[in-house]
């Protein structure tokens, strides 16, 4: 099924880009990078159980957030793109 | 219907960061804010065809991306949010 993964870290601190770079790597073992934040999840339940287990072992809860979309299966008419096409590299800092 | 929008404005210059601005701008008219660059709108394809026109004209094509997920009327248990709690001034220069 499809899983949107969204996510907002607090860069503030060098501590917070830590994480930010840490979740994105994290997320591009599980789907595709879509945006900056924004990955697309190809997976199943345990899957998905897994990578927020990760995530959330990362994330300072008190300021940053992951939100999951659980799009289901059908999906090719539920999703719209305009404008430029991602094309991150996953080493950069990521932030911007 | 609830709509998800996501963007990536890319805020390398001073005009970048006037899109940015202008397209969160924009969104808050239409939906809650969840995330810095993810906005929840409940509204009806007339709506959406009427913000989705809006933010095309605002963005840069071919360094901004918009994102457009038609989640549908069930949505209850498709989203899932983890940490901390969106508190966004829409006034802030929304960069970070």
């Amino acid at each position: 099924m499809l899983i949107l993964i969204t996510y907002d870290v607090n860069t503030q601190t060098e501590a917070g880009r830590r994480r930010l770079r840490k979740v994105a790597k994290q997320c591009v073992n599980y789907g595709q990078r879509v945006q900056n934040s924004v990955f697309e999840c190809q997976m199943d339940a345990a899957k998905c159980r897994e990578v927020k287990a990760i995530l959330e072992n990362i994330i300072d809860k008190d300021v940053d957030s992951l939100r999951f979309y659980y799009i289901g299966d059908k999906y090719k008419n539920k999703v719209e793109h305009i404008g430029a096409k991602p094309g991150f590299d996953v080493k950069d800092p990521l932030i911007f």
